[in-house]
């Protein structure tokens, strides 16, 4: 997606360890007329899916999947990192490891709102080592429900991520990465 | 706001300690359409004033901040609850004790995202003691921006937290429970 990766080019800031910056307009401030117009690209490519809830992770997937879930007029259930006091005990539970953070999340989500029948789009920010749409898949596996596609705003190919969804889902990212370092940033084509 | 209170009523759950569960709706399933006409009522009420830019906590007032976020045009920030090992460290700090979780929480926003000249208006899901609200307002102070406002959707009333805000900027939530039990929930009139 052009606007995205010019939107990148401009306001990414590329760290040491692959680690790239957005967090002037995806995921600390979030540009919500921006990422509206993400949003609405995916709907365009999962509008044929019969998708009646999106499943994200927080913190930072929960802005683009609300956007998102305006477009299918659906709900958004978001995985918690921890287990909070009054969450209660009925969950699914998974673990995710965190590259950025380096640490392992309990990963949860309340059996109430992940139902056999659910046809799931799974939404995240990045797509990198794949781990936390792995969790994600897991707890809609345990569930019984269908995850119809996974979506990720941008994707660092070269990660393994895509290989080890893609053989569960279809997968989109708005721009994809095929190398970057602190003199720029190339998208694949 | 009667179609809020009408939906609290059917689907909230009280628990012992005065713990409203909204889950199914508000903060881990959040019900989007639903949420969308709550922004349009933040909007509704603060339309007037000059807001370029909405300051939430993560995770859970992040959703209704950018659903309000597309009716006025603007961004969200959200502060975060503990330092990521990659958000930097040109950073405003503030402290907030969680009620729910029984922890206090180092928050932190990034100085790029909040500027002298900026016209915030606060929102979160809950207001009870006030200490989310406090701590987001401490932060705004000093960044220099000015608060034009808070927005909760729920508050729970004699917890103290509107004296505590109202002293600072203008307070609208769009439901003020006024007591509530396992037996039910009565709102402020």
């Amino acid at each position: 997606m052009k606007l995205l990766e010019d939107r990148i080019r401009r306001d990414g800031v590329v760290l040491p360890g692959e680690i790239l910056k957005v967090d002037s307009f995806v995921n600390h401030q979030i540009d919500v007329p921006f990422m509206n117009e993400l949003a609405g690209e995916f709907y365009r490519l999962f509008a044929n899916e019969k998708i009646n809830k999106i499943l994200t992770i927080e913190a930072s997937g929960i802005g683009i999947a609300c956007l998102t879930a305006l477009r299918f007029n659906c709900p958004v259930v978001f995985a918690k990192k921890s287990k909070s006091s009054n969450i209660g005990d009925d969950l699914y539970r998974t673990e995710v490891y965190s590259y950025t953070h380096g640490n392992v999340n309990n990963v949860v989500v309340s059996k109430k709102f992940l139902n056999a029948g659910d046809k799931v789009l799974v939404l995240d920010d990045f797509l990198a080592t794949g781990n936390a749409l792995v969790g994600l898949i897991d707890l809609c596996d345990q569930a019984g429900a269908e995850v119809l596609g996974c979506g990720t705003v941008i994707e660092k190919a070269h990660q393994g991520g895509r290989e080890r969804i893609s053989r569960r889902c279809r997968v989109e990212s708005l721009a994809v990465i095929e190398r970057m370092d602190e003199s720029g940033i190339v998208f694949a084509e």
